[in-house]
């Protein structure tokens, strides 16, 4: 296979995540190592920004620059929310073409993957070397193919951790504490606070995902248990728990404002966790209901990274460079889990990741829909990694004197 | 000073922080060391498992067990929120007399610092030699005559981490951000959002705390301005935020529930956020607003400490144990800072920081009530430290070609 000289452009699409610049980083760091490559571009706002050819030469970084926006959480390179068409993939290629750009690496989720998969058919169309690379990110952990998504596993890491902080605040001071999680339709992120716990008793108590339907009924009747058996529950929600018509509980109850593109706004408010608090004060007589809602923090929080994380989202990034300049491919970048644990790289067509999502497999949710399984945990404990220390006192109880 | 034979009790009360199990462990491990201290108990949900003869033997833990419980947040020997009066405090004594504990170390807030005075009242009226010690802790910051609390630096640092990931994150994608932060009456642990800014366009742009009155009037002025300047905008603000009558915004328009003690509640509801939220998109036609409310997170989240705040929360759990058993005093445990930056300690009169609380110096705040000064900001770096890594590119633009 020739290889091409000409630019490397690089750039990121939708929602940030605490290791999407490791992605970048890596892609960047990669591509400037080849001859044939005469220019390392970053495109400001993702696809927006190439379309008004808005390039940073990235050629002309530090090393030592590049490392510490790589241990930066959020989008370096910003971001945008524009899904393009075939019309707008048409101004990409063009502008790609006007700056002889032969590489073009999308770091996103299933919308970059379908842009990626469009310039790419355009490329062809008009019989121009370039390779499209989509290199995956997504906290929702929810694109086809790959074992996970870069960026999960440290957004996990922040909601396991987040939940255990709570939960023994919640055992301090026993109450209701609802959280309220990222992820869409899809309830891996909610999961991941199941890594919170390490003595039996810990929370969260329950857990509610989107891939269940989920009724008022169930959830008091399970809160209720919960509580009387514990003094205490605290539960994980997900933002995007929807009753069995598919419809989210957030829209029916709150009147869910929607987004540009017409999805509910399920993210940046506290309606979803204020409306089950005020359930389960107002149906079971509980008093001390607390209600948090996870937010941006999620995907963005300074300092709370998976270690597996980081240096796989660095690794999409270095392969994506290869794959592209090294064998003259267009693809996405997946992972496959080996061993226990492993993960070797491999690079899926275009149209299998773009558009689709996933949910979560039937096997990593209880019977109940109410918690998940210990194979949940297997899968999930190796991308989030170990957390921080959490322990109790271990010492006998003293004998009562006055006895009273 | 007559060296007294008996035990030691420690316990812990008010809302738990990321660093209070450290004084806990100071208190145990200092007091260890004493041969007139013939068992160190602690007392299991503060004051009222005093109360009910609840006690841990803190004699019969490994150091190992200690040290990592004085790494966990959020109280280790659980808490109450329980304030006790007169008769509450002669229960306490009456138990203290029937256990020999001869020197009682209780961490918590101003409520806390109340109840220390009351029972060594109690003991020296009923002429028993009892040493009662308050251990300061509170996110809040609020406390009298101590340079600063422990928990403070700790809880300022989630706050400067959040916002720093926050502002990044609206940076990536552009809209108006509202975070709300703990600290009721006090706006310190608001204020310690400002550490976040590293860059001058950094967000938070506007920051709103209790100590001056808050109207939507200028509100809106301020966000409308700071949006139109940078194309965005990152907002934290107080959840005590009041009006000029000392009314707080929470309670007027969200009819703001109460709590046990009659207080209103601030915290464990998204519901100020949310109407912040609705003001900017209604009256300023902003469409993509988020409001964060950071919730429990500032005070239990696993992971997230500052170094000297850990270290100074030790210390005073270390330095009430040699006040008492070496020195035979009562009284609250006070921080002086000397130099840049160092810190002793002193001892004060219990009724110096019972009940009583404080609000930031005028000089921390800006002129216009929207910000912080650089007073503030040398005041809290040190109690908060250095944050996480937050860098951009730094490449020149790249010359366009089309120039559409």
């Amino acid at each position: 296979m020739a290889q091409i000289e000409g630019k490397v452009l690089v750039a990121q699409g939708g929602g940030p995540t605490a290791v999407i610049n490791q992605s970048v980083v890596g892609a960047v760091l990669e591509s400037r190592k080849y001859a044939q490559i005469t220019h390392v571009y970053g495109a400001l706002n993702g696809v927006s920004g190439i379309v008004n050819e808005e390039f940073l030469d990235l050629t002309e970084t530090t090393s030592r620059n590049l490392e510490m926006v790589a241990e930066t959480p959020s989008s370096g390179l910003l971001s945008t929310r524009d899904k393009p068409d075939v019309a707008y993939c048409q101004e990409i290629f063009k502008v790609c073409k006007a700056h002889n750009i032969r590489y073009f690496f999308y770091c996103g989720g299933n919308d970059s993957a379908d842009t990626c998969r469009i310039v790419n058919e355009e490329a062809q169309k008009g019989n121009y070397e370039l390779r499209v690379i989509h290199v995956p990110k997504t906290i929702d952990n929810d694109l086809l193919v790959t074992d996970h998504c870069p960026g999960f596993g440290s957004a996990g890491k922040f909601v396991a951790s987040a939940f255990a902080g709570a939960s023994l605040d919640n055992r301090a001071i026993p109450g209701v504490y609802v959280g309220v999680v990222m992820g869409r339709h899809a309830g891996f992120l909610t999961a991941a606070a199941a890594l919170a716990k390490k003595y039996p008793d810990d929370g969260p108590h329950l857990l509610y995902v989107p891939e269940r339907p989920f009724t008022k009924e169930q959830f008091l009747g399970d809160v209720k248990k919960a509580f009387e058996a514990n003094g205490r529950c605290s539960i994980a929600v997900s933002e995007g728990i929807s009753d069995k018509d598919g419809k989210a509980i957030a829209e029916q109850f709150t009147g869910g404002e929607r987004d540009a593109h017409g999805n509910v706004q399920l993210s940046g408010t506290g309606a979803l966790g204020d409306l089950l608090s005020s359930w389960v004060k107002v149906d079971l007589g509980i008093k001390r209901v607390r209600a948090d809602t996870l937010g941006y923090l999620q995907r963005s929080f300074l300092g709370c990274v998976s270690e597996s994380d980081q240096i796989e989202a660095r690794e999409v990034g270095e392969k994506a460079a290869q794959y592209a300049i090294w064998h003259g491919k267009s693809g996405s970048v997946a992972m496959r889990r080996i061993g226990d644990y492993a993960i070797e790289y491999f690079l899926t067509p275009l149209e299998t990741v773009a558009r689709l999502s996933r949910e979560m497999p039937v096997e990593f949710i209880n019977a109940e829909g109410n918690g998940v399984t210990e194979e949940f945990i297997k899968y999930a404990r190796p991308l989030v990694g170990p957390l921080p220390t959490m322990a109790r006192f271990h010492a006998p109880k003293v004998d009562k004197v006055l006895n009273k």
